[in-house]
């Protein structure tokens, strides 16, 4: 076999340079990469965030790594040893339009809530039935930050957007079949959305939105 | 060159058969093709319908014809002779996101008035600046049919869908630009909505859009 | 965790306000989702339909809301408790290319159902055997509405829609093969139908083509 | 510049190998190109096919070549010289939906005659007036080879495909807009046809589908 | 539950009107769907091909049935009861790139053989190997009809395409993998071949590779 | 002609809503529907803001008109009388790979200084001469907002993603030829970054991308 | 059953012929293929390479073939029997974005030693932390081939061909999600890239990009 | 205005870096802007090279730039005063399919030119007469380098790729219409290749392909 280097070599540094932690996507990683990398931070006494972990993965990871992490199950995500920071405030609205976009909302929460942000959820505001959203609306929009997730056909967020003047980060979800199938479409809503200023994530990506909204804040702060 | 018959052959019949006139679909005909055609109808008496008729064409065609054909340039669309009946009153709705979509709702009425049957448009009622489409939605609502017209990401074809019960029919437009390009996405918007029952023709087809409400209108009457 | 709203919000006003009740979508739920939804219906005592629910997610349903639903597994739909009305004539007619489109007729047909409304189903009259559609041309002419449902190259809507007066909507399934894979092809066919008004629902969505048929109705009778 | 071997080679041997002229097919090549090509054939006295040969470019060539040019223009074809055979019979039916097919069709039936072969067209016998094409059915079922040429939805290929035994090439052409726009649709249509045995060329390949018929009747006749 | 009319219609009179028997395409059915045709089929003597049969699904179907099938695991086709007619010779070459491409070749050659014709294989004649087919392309070059089935960037197609005079019909098949995965980059390039009068069907079908083989020889044998 | 409501109805609330003003995308509008538009925004002596507004279209505005427009060619906007509010200090950092992405960032600077706010542009840092970028990421990491336009591969925006921690809005354009054209490869790229928290707009909407920026900077005053 | 020809016909030239042997892609072949291969190469006492072998495959060889395999379970590759050549030097650089792209990596390191040449991994230098690569870049430059392995974005390819002057071939992973999904965003990247003369294989294709390198190592060596 | 910084920043080391001259692709830049980037370069007395330059902007430069350029009208290439270096030897073969893929072979070749590096081309040598191909092959193995020119179904890199032993670089050309339009499908064929290590470049990149060329030639000299 080819000569190699030993394991993982993580971004550590990412933290200082630009206030974000690297977060480890377990999808195309097997538990054995996974519990590697897990190794790395507890030698370095670090906490890490996991993404994309599937109940089934977690299941076959060494015992004593298993017993240190903070797992949710909706979201696929787990904390390794304490989260980064103590919560403070929830300057967050986390928007959706229906229960099935739930896990995506979930990972976008927890992601905040690693970097100890806090975050309020509105589920279930999808505008077919609108009365439901414009009785929250008032409420949304004192948010410095929205986080809007949506699958389908995505007309979430340009009601939102022509609503709200806070920055609104769309995640679009794979809810959906047909032509609306793997959330190309609800995307492309977003990137097109009447609305002026409307911002997008990749599909399911609600740590990506998450990390979005982090940097506003941190920003914000500065 | 080889044997061919002589001319276009007309569905002469298709308006006893399911109540709607052959239109003359102008767009990848020649002028001569057009031609041959306005003089086999005028030869059997039989009034016409022509759509996407670009004003250069028209330019081209004899003037004998041409003296024959109420244009309406917005359209692309022309009456040859009289239309086919007169008409008697306004029973579909035709809504609309924004003025771009101005030429697709004209082809629509046109197609409608061409069947002895009015329409009443509402334009500038796109989502973003809400407000506007809900003045006025209790008069949509008492309409037996509405077409929807809109481009970019289509959401008014949901937020119309959870608001109005009668039927509607989308018509996505090509308007738009970046990912929503060509009506694609407004034709997948309707296609998809979480409005439970939106119908949808092909993108920028008010002439089908109009054939489909002169269905319902015909089948009602019965 | 982040705050979050208890539960799903339905849209209970829908049925009031549009004349169609809010179907449950079990695809993207949880089998807990799924349950909290019905904990919800039978607090208020309204009846409730089911769409896209697996045999599989049905048996994980707690035993007393399991007795309380009609589950038809082709259609993978059920009624919770009663359907909404009882059920009067059968003014739909529901034609199909081929035994594989069976159970999106049936979803429609359910979903009729569960509003009151009756519907006679024509299968087996895919147009290369073209004898067998004409054999019933007539008695199809003769319904109000006609629900077309047809896989691979969706050549049966261009077909009908020559030789039938009456409104057209097409569902196009994901029968198929090669490119005709997922039904966009029998989507594409619908859209681009030469024949006129030809009306469009998402791919295997018999849910929405029985909604739209029930506008249809809905309007007729106002 | 780098070292160059002088002109285009033909393939002149591909008469003999296979059966069929190497055509020259115009679109990308500039009229120089074009020329020398000419002026190659000349000198072995070998008579051309030329396809997709705009009426611009023709009026750019040297008027000598221009003369020896047999050029028709709605198929945009030339004979340089003689055709390759005195015409023999007309054992293929050119079948089309509309007359915007008409330039297709025609460059398949001139490629026949280049080569000899005579046909007949069957022009706006499109499905949506089926009685259009069930009139003369008859007829056409009597031929060896027949051509098929349809835009839009190409319903046409299935339709005759399930009444005609005899071998049918499907021409797909690029007659249509929305989601029709380019004839992806309809070769689709083609190729996912119910009625079996429908064969296909690349859209707008009224030349390939005239060569696939001369295959068939060459091997007929060894 | 709605009317129904009982179990599926089967186009019997097909054979008579274009030489081609109705195949029985399994992979949308269910098992019920496969034994109430089966059923048919005993009932009026007629013999049944089956394609796209999966093993598991044959196991599951009756015993009293499954013992009159004639099942071939490789092509997944199955004859009921005897074939249509007995073979008579091997006018039909079929040729492909390699072995993965077995399934496809062999439903083409059972195919066949259900229609009483027979066939030679040539496999793994690939192009990469250029020798391997140059040395059996004399012996290809006799067959009256020749299919060729091949996946990934389907070369073979083009070169078969410049060595022989035949008819060729092309198949392409899903085998590959990245930009080659499903089939369509073959299938394109069966249709954008460089050798004239290439004709193709769909991705897979090699069921439709013989039909059309199959109307060739009929229309020859006339 | 059908009965209509009487021109364009602005969204001249939207500022006070959601604090971005409407502008008048001029790509799918007449020259006429432009003209009526600026007639109402003089009524109302409401300043405007003008995208995509061609030099030949401005050419055909009435002269009144125009010399009231401030136009800027390669950004294609205008102002029409007095932008919007005086300009105050310059917290935008607009970042692009090549001189050819220089129109899209020119309509973000336009939008923004419209709107009261200053920018700073960084052009020619692609990351293919990596040096050119490194050696100015120290000014661009202390700006409050970043907006990053590139086309081609857009490997720009996870560069930055990895080197600076305040909000980065990509901008794809649609410089490129190839895989790359018309920018849907830059967009996913944005969209599928390694980089946390990269946002994105559709592409070339430099539009989008300012009115995104304004929108965190008027959160962060609050 | 039709007349076939015994097995599968290798290209045992190859070697000869350009350098290269022909690969066992296991991927679509049933394990009966791939066993009468290697009896073949048995026979003959060549040795083979075998790619895309699942475990589960190989689990169902025959044993005594089994034996003789050397199985590298993460790039799922086998020698059969002894490699072809012995190892000497390691003029091969094979560079990754991150560990997730570890199966590709080893596929064409495991094929270069097949072919006797050895490599070096340099993994987990992703652009999102640059000091990883910027570390290791003089290391990497001093290579006569870089094989450069990356999923997501591809924005790797770009900042090393900027960097390196060797020859860059890219090799696109599968790794990603959402509108990364599949690899096609990072295969678009590679060609897309401003860096001059990147070039590139198929989707996960080790193998090729290993064929690749060998190719130019070999005319090195003329 | 925005501040800017004043014109494009030219990466002048980059000869130095990586032995490649960063080239001024033209198409998507303003006549503006290509002077100031030719004034640029002769400040600093650095050659140039131009691609994509279309002879209209060449025409609207100013007199005294344009007598210094060595502009080849098919390639769309100028030479911005003298080539890089003198030129040596021809250690590339340049293969095509057609004459219409000579702009992309003639770029390829000015590219190694300015550069210092011959070539011979190859021109007409497809493969569906083959016998023109093979009639040359052996002369095209004994190059160090082989880049190949092939738009419509890109046959000819693979039956090359089986043939010739040296690094192969596909070129893929916008040669071609319907399925094969725009280079796509040549593109996917050369990633996909059944012949082992083809390598690719984008679309019509002749300037890329050579630039491969010359990083292999370069890493061979060292």
């Amino acid at each position: 076999m080819p000569e190699r280097n030993p394991g993982a070599i993580l971004d550590l540094q990412r933290e200082a340079r630009i206030g974000l932690t690297e977060a480890v996507l377990c999808e195309h990683k097997s538990v054995e990469q996974i519990a590697n990398i897990l190794h790395q931070l507890r030698e370095r006494t670090t906490p890490g965030l996991l993404t994309r972990l599937d109940a089934d993965k977690l299941a076959r990871l060494p015992e004593a790594l298993r017993g240190e992490l903070d797992f949710e199950e909706l979201s696929r995500t787990a904390f390794f040893t304490a989260p980064l920071r103590p919560k403070q405030g929830a300057p967050v609205a986390i928007v959706s339009g229906g229960t099935s976009d739930a896990p995506v909302c979930l990972e976008a929460a927890r992601t905040l809530e690693f970097h100890g942000v806090g975050a309020v959820l509105f589920q279930d505001v999808g505008i077919t039935g609108l009365w439901r959203l414009l009785e929250r609306i008032d409420e949304i929009r004192r948010f410095p930050v929205v986080i809007a997730a949506a699958g389908m056909e995505g007309a979430l967020f340009s009601v939102l957007g022509g609503l709200v003047g806070s920055p609104i980060i769309a995640v679009p979800t794979s809810v959906g079949y047909g032509v609306s199938r793997g959330g190309q479409l609800s995307l492309n809503a977003a990137l097109s959305s009447c609305a002026p200023g409307v911002l997008t994530v990749n599909i399911d990506n609600g740590y990506g939105a998450a990390c979005a909204a982090l940097r506003f804040l941190n920003s914000r702060m500065r």
